[in-house]
């Protein structure tokens, strides 16, 4: 079956058009500048090329209905209409507390996902806005929603509350919620499948490192507790987010500077991170890398502080588990960055870690990187969210 | 050498009177609302009665008069004259990135401290007024001024360092800090007398756990890193206070409930902690642990996020010093809360740590409660900040 995976943000629509039984992905595409001047589509079918057309999309219906023009051209198209389009899976990045696994469209759960939509005004609304388009265009079609936050759900109270009045969590629902869910959950499961071990018998860590990054930890198959909270913010340095601070520090920023709330998340989300540390160098990790091994200074820094972040809470999950079994890297650096792999192993010797170097420099492969005797294995597994989403949306809709 | 050690609030005062040598506490008090209507003096001669008198001060200089005052009362002072007062030493919160060691108080020294009033905006000018009660009072007394923040000066870039634009360190110097130095330091160097190692050779961690709780890391008798940050309110939960949170969780309560930042900062520094996640229960961990062993709910769910967060940064300084010889407990909870040294170490298995839980309930002592095959020791050692603050006034004075 042939499924359309659609990621909406406010402006932009990413898409993939997956045959989930032989994971090949058909096409796939971006919109952007959605609703703005100069939108512009651009679209490859596998092994054919990319083709950009700039083209007014007032809204995300009509990027939808681009979107299905293109995979259905008749010179370029890869179906022949869109009665080849099994499903589609929308990528929803907050299902709150009501939705621990990925679930079928419906009035009742399009309802459940608005009410969670004050948890992450910046994305679900999009999301929605993407649902909505697609039912119109394509209403006889079924829909799923895989959600961001349903792996997480399955952590314990002590990992997803905070140190704050109850009635916060009471009335708001404010605690951790975690994010990168769907990457999380294929990465730990591949990794034990690598091993040759039963899911059910691992303590693994799962280092997502990219241009947003989280780290959980998945004891027995089920998360146990994860970097990113309530929004995406918390936890690691990631490329412009600044992760966690000293809750202190907004209130200081504003006085100093006679900056509002909003301000200063502005700063914390778009231009903290290495971005910040780095002295606006770049909030590319491969610039960042490159600066590193040219030895200039910002990004050392930028580089070391990040690293260090990622140690810290690798021992933590390793101490919330009483132990671990395997430590994975995942998504742009941790599965391209052997060096953030090296730095980061390198602090872990007490766990009985030692990497392979060869091994560590290989890319693209599902791979442990540690030698034999390492006590604790180290494992790279590229992620792939879309294809995710693809299969837990065909088996749903079997 | 007889020292009067002095710790100002902004309407209080403690103090103790401490012989050097023999390190023996000859008197302490407190005086409390100063400058506020029904001001009260309490003082303890060693071996003697506490006694209260309700009167009014107007200021800190009124205060120390009377402490200097019933330190040398004919029937209940403890020394002749002031003469036999050889030094003042003053605990200051933050000394910023200008003192890394305990210093002798020169007009000098006074600016720089002053400096530092914007990064500790409660406790600085409070101190500074104490400082400043005692030059007035005893003007021909050396004063030395023992810093919260100066152990912590060892931690490197990568510790002490927010994922924020660089300019926020350059231009303000936001970074962390981290407080509770004095008894960090003390307690990981007797933890290595204790047991007979080198400081210089040990990895330890310290588990300051009160109503203020902090750890710390100690790698060959260096600190490399600590929970609290630029404030007092980073790092684990505390009797009111949050410890880490999300940092847009602020601007989704400002939103919410339409409050400022100052307001929210209240919240976060006052009415968090166990005492909000207990739902106001109690601060006090007493309290709390009671309630655990009665089962109630409320109380259950405080200590296990509390006891959670310890366990997660005893492993996060695992990792960053890639291993440990020791871990300390200290301070109100530390010292006396067996129950959350023993929910603490049941997490730890993966280090070699057993408990012995004999030791465990033991009191008072420097003690090492794990069982002689422990891998990893685990130490009780009670803390002083005052006896330090003393030492360290007399070493400086000589």
């Amino acid at each position: 079956m042939n499924i359309l995976v659609v990621n909406c943000g406010s402006s932009s629509l990413k898409f993939q058009l997956i045959n989930a039984e032989t994971e090949d992905c058909i096409a796939k595409g971006l919109c952007e500048r959605i609703g703005i001047e100069g939108s512009m589509i651009s679209y490859t079918p596998a092994g054919g090329e990319k083709e950009k057309t700039v083209t007014p999309m007032n809204d995300h219906t009509e990027a939808i209905r681009l979107v299905l023009e293109a995979l259905t051209n008749e010179k370029t198209g890869v179906v022949k209409s869109l009665d080849e389009i099994g499903a589609v899976g929308h990528r929803i990045v907050h299902g709150g507390e009501k939705f621990a696994e990925a679930t079928i469209i419906t009035d009742e759960v399009l309802k459940a996902i608005e009410e969670c939509n004050e948890l992450a005004p910046l994305h679900n609304p999009a999301n929605l806005i993407g649902i909505n388009a697609c039912k119109k265009l394509m209403p006889n079609t079924p829909m799923v929603a895989v959600f961001d936050t349903a792996f997480h759900q399955t952590m314990p109270e002590e990992a997803y509350l905070y140190g704050l009045p109850y009635d916060y969590y009471r009335n708001y629902k404010i605690r951790r919620y975690g994010f990168h869910g769907t990457s999380h959950a294929y990465v730990s499961k591949r990794a034990s499948e690598v091993l040759g071990e039963k899911y059910e018998d691992l303590k693994i860590i799962v280092c997502h490192l990219g241009n947003g990054a989280s780290i959980s930890a998945v004891k027995n198959g089920k998360c146990v507790d994860t970097t990113m909270g309530l929004t995406p913010l918390e936890g690691l340095i990631m490329g412009t987010r600044s992760g966690d601070i000293d809750p202190a520090i907004i209130e200081f920023i504003a006085h100093k500077e006679n900056k509002s709330i909003d301000e200063i998340m502005n700063v914390l989300n778009k231009k903290s991170g290495v971005l910040g540390l780095s002295d606006n160098l770049s909030s590319d990790f491969r610039d960042i890398e490159d600066g590193y091994f040219a030895g200039q200074e910002n990004a050392v820094r930028a580089m070391n502080v990040f690293v260090y972040r990622v140690i810290k809470y690798i021992g933590a999950y390793i101490a919330a588990m009483n132990g671990v079994d395997a430590i994975c890297f995942t998504a742009g650096v941790g599965e391209n960055g052997p060096l953030v792999r090296t730095l980061v192993c390198k602090n872990l010797e007490y766990m009985g870690i030692t990497l392979d170097e060869e091994l560590n420099q290989k890319r693209g492969l599902d791979l442990v990187i540690t030698t034999p005797e390492s006590k604790t294995k180290v494992l790279v597994i590229p992620t792939n969210e879309e294809l995710m989403i693809a299969k837990q949306t065909a088996q749903l809709v079997k």
